[in-house]
């Protein structure tokens, strides 16, 4: 059956590889599936079609035959839960590397998506240079926790599973920040990652579709 | 085996069940599982013991015999992933239903989580109040997809399942702000799934731990 994805018309980053899609396009990538791509456009997120396969309006969506999925995370997981390479077939290993694709979105991003929020909702206000700091820091206390945690290790618990995809996912959206940086064991985590083939070929996928050129 | 869960010593909701060990209580008793509770303190849960099993430093945790999980949504999903009750036997309703635990912690939470920032941590900043209704319009949106979704039925699709579970957990974290009440349909939700007997076991083992008549 055919793997059909959506993903932005035009990103907002301009294909710096940020946009959601990306996540699925490497999950996909690392178990070898083919998949196709629906772009859609600002407007067309908002509109019925749209909204019946993705109640919020956003990307990525995904579908195969009956089933339509939305939520970036559950179509890592679903990726992951039906082929092999994402999750250890040990019970153990497994809910330890899911225990990590939920640590990546409920407890490392959120304080990330605050100071996305700041930065781009709140750009014009007067209190957000003042406010800048604060998250800052909120977000260096997850990231120290977070590398004490790595330690010396290339993954977080063993081979590379679901939960490094969906961490370092997460950890990317920081680079522009400069943060990453003040973590060197972190930022090794995620160019580790990067140079994976499949994150390589995931990469490029969504830079060919934004690259300037092509338009 | 023995199910080890921990939970504060003193929560510092004083026992309205929005600490997330509520969530993990609840998908126990839906599935008719027993379990024990470890009380920790707020000095303990950063000391290396529970840094072991918590790389965060928080609560819940879930330990039985091997396996040490932290993180609510990976637990939660855990007991549904092993017991009747909680998740779809249909594979593509399985995964729409794990859709709905991901949207809870990643596209419903993260705005309720601004706002719970924006009250404690920045309660004494002089730009708060003025930022509150730019981040309850935040979660409003939201909360009218949500709706839409939800329409006449009474749980997000089909039978109640941990995204049910997990999703109420999340909205419940709204209550303090009476912002729920603006959406009838949601607040009926809400109402349907606390109505439940595994709930109200979860919310009075909660409450013990934190009733004043007991300290």
């Amino acid at each position: 059956m055919t793997i059909t994805i959506t993903a932005f018309e035009k990103s907002p980053d301009g294909g710096k590889g940020l946009a959601r899609d990306t996540r699925v396009r490497w999950a996909l990538e690392e178990v070898g599936e083919a998949y196709e791509v629906r772009l859609v456009s600002f407007s067309a997120m908002k509109e019925p079609a749209h909204l019946a396969i993705h109640p919020f309006g956003q990307i990525p969506t995904y579908e195969e035959g009956d089933l339509a999925l939305f939520e970036t995370g559950a179509i890592v997981f679903h990726i992951a839960n039906r082929h092999a390479g994402l999750l250890p077939d040990n019970t153990n290993a497994r809910a330890r590397a899911i225990t990590w694709m939920f640590a990546a979105v409920n407890t490392i991003e959120p304080p990330i998506l605050e100071l996305v929020t700041a930065r781009i909702l709140e750009g014009d206000k007067p209190w957000t240079q003042e406010r800048l700091p604060l998250i800052r820091d909120r977000i260096r206390n997850r990231l120290e926790q977070l590398s004490v945690h790595l330690g010396g290790d290339d993954w977080l618990d063993g081979p590379f599973s679901a939960g490094d995809l969906m961490m370092v996912s997460v950890l990317l959206r920081l680079r522009p920040s400069g943060m990453l940086e003040e973590f060197p064991k972190l930022a090794a985590y995620v160019a580790r990652a990067e140079a994976r083939p499949a994150y390589q070929r995931a990469f490029a996928a969504q830079l060919a579709i934004n690259d300037p050129a092509r338009q």
